[in-house]
């Protein structure tokens, strides 16, 4: 073992440590990967379980690591990377040590501008059919809706955005090339054909209960917002709601029937404080629009914030209402045609230009 | 014309200003009413229309007002009066010069714990449904349950609080002897014979569309706080909702699908924060118990404030879990067995002890 990188290092220790070691997550923060890997293999970490991490590690081989992931068409980023996306670090020592990335998408950029949408998987019609129509709506708004994957209102949302060609993204449990629940195999590719499929756990991990809490912790994490449709009064939902008010970001719910025990949950989070009620989806498409009330995270960057100086002029020069060519943009942005084709085709990737026959325009930010 | 007492003026000007008329109650305020009634005679008050406040006064005649109170069995009870339901005059210049009242039960004992329910006549089958059962559940509970007897959500309530045997009051916006909508006369008979039925404006008064304005008002003024079952966004259910927040009485919103457009208004005054929500019943009950986090009315009377020394000793003497014998409650309390079975027969008919074989008990407190 010659681990000599802090990248290497992250990646090693997302082989051996479990997702959520927050014990481990603390020595991490303290002494930074290398040192970490180093003291596990000497057995002089503290950690419980000890001689299992330095077992494993000694099991590890970075090559081999890099090698896995490509065979199943993945990437790894860690925190260092340009497409870490920043707002999970809000996990502290909980943050993920990896991430093993399917899809053509930048999960940075699409994480800026992404809403997590979760809820029961024993979900009633009514539930799905709000899932599926509000995530396609979201989806239309240029919004990444992400979820878990699971049957029920996971499914439900990361449709309704297939539907209306917007980007989703999952996150699951197990490593991104054992597809959970196995029904959903093909939806899991379609997901990360339009967008990404994502997990902490490497390839080849099967998934396990404790695993589940932690991928819905990075799910509240990623999401600007976390939605909530349809929530028994006890559920693995709540968790994932728990963890995002916990990081400070709003939670949205949706009220349903008081007769049906699948909106309870939802009925308490809104009655106890703990959620805000959204009954439309332009309300809660108000609520999301950069610049509205939804308070700030702290150390947030925008999606604006995250682009090049070039696509940020170009951006500018758009006009608030209605398209424009490219020759009035060329003008009005004071750069060349190349840089303007360049920098607008950057920014209608991340949703943030929209091209319309003749020209560009802001995306429209639907009303009801 | 000769009147001397605040009583019979009182129920002269019932007679000739439109209900909820601000000025006249600001001017009836400073002079009280016998005054005003002289000033309207001469001509004197300033008040828009006030010549034909004075015709209407010049036909009015105390002992025929008497007259056609009795011939439709109703009583006419003013604000000095014992039964007069005194939280009403929350509604400052606005409360009413007087009531009609038809029914056997105390009107001011019965508001004391009372609920006003209210929606859109224009309801669902589901709003239906939770205006019944929730309405039987606060009958059950001894509470009683207010409301106007539209179509729609209000007469579900009122039947749901009948078929449970419970007390509820329907409050009209024409007199007590005009039922409105003439579809409902045989449920507002029901009412009366359970309940009551009332009114601020005199027998043979047809309703009008500021009349109704004004009903809204006294049934959120009456009730301890206002359940809105079934709202579209701008509607006289709003109003009603609107003129319970402004006397600072709880308004409590029912969720519903966010598909349906009837929901849409409980839905947005949750968000709005102009309610709270309420998921089930047992958690309205716990909201309305006596002594539960609803923020106190200014001035407000509890029901047993109301009671005298005699029936209080009895309440406090019943145990908190089970029923009492006659000789253990009579030891208990401290009276004679004359004294205490003519309280339990006062508590009982206002809900506050329930009889059963071979004792007395309070009233159970049902949770789901």
């Amino acid at each position: 073992m010659d681990i000599v990188s802090e990248r290497d290092a992250l990646i090693a220790l997302a082989h051996c440590v479990e997702p959520g070691d927050a014990a481990a997550g603390r020595l991490l923060a303290r002494q930074g990967a290398v040192e970490l890997v180093r003291r596990i293999t000497d057995g002089h970490t503290g950690l419980r379980h000890g001689d299992g991490l330095a077992a494993r590690l000694a099991g590890f081989d970075v090559h081999e690591a890099a090698e896995r992931a490509d065979r199943c068409g993945a990437r790894i980023i860690t925190r260092g990377d340009r497409e870490w996306p920043t707002q999970i670090n809000a996990l502290g020592d909980q943050t993920p040590l990896a991430l093993w990335v399917t899809g053509a998408a930048d999960l940075r950029l699409l994480a800026l501008r992404s809403l997590a949408v979760v809820g029961a998987r024993a979900c009633t019609a009514y539930g799905e059919e709000v899932a599926r129509s509000w995530s396609a709506d979201l989806a239309s708004a240029q919004w990444c809706v992400l979820s878990g994957a699971a049957y029920g209102i996971d499914a439900a949302a990361h449709r309704g955005a297939l539907a209306a060609d917007g980007t989703t993204v999952a996150v699951l449990a197990g490593g991104v090339d054992v597809p959970y629940p196995r029904a959903h195999t093909a939806l899991l590719a379609q997901i990360a054909d339009q967008g990404l499929v994502i997990s902490e756990t490497p390839p080849g991990e099967s998934v396990r209960r404790q695993r589940f809490l932690s991928r819905n912790r990075i799910i509240a994490a990623l999401g600007r917002a976390t939605l909530v449709i349809e929530a028994a009064v006890r559920s693995g939902t709540a968790s994932t709601a728990h963890a995002a008010a916990a990081m400070n970001r709003p939670v949205l719910a949706v009220p349903g029937p008081v007769t049906s025990a699948a909106s309870a949950g939802c009925h308490r989070m809104i009655s106890d404080g703990d959620a805000i009620l959204v009954g439309d989806v332009s309300e809660l498409l108000d609520l999301l629009d950069l610049g509205s009330g939804l308070p700030p995270r702290a150390g947030d960057r925008t999606a604006r914030d995250a682009l090049g100086a070039r696509e940020r002029v170009v951006l500018d020069a758009l006009p608030a209402r209605g398209a424009i060519g490219l020759d009035a943009l060329v003008r009005s942005a004071g750069l060349g045609a190349g840089d303007v084709m360049a920098a607008v085709g950057v920014l209608g990737a991340q949703g943030l230009v929209v091209e319309e026959a003749g020209g560009w325009r802001l995306p429209p930010r639907p009303r009801a």
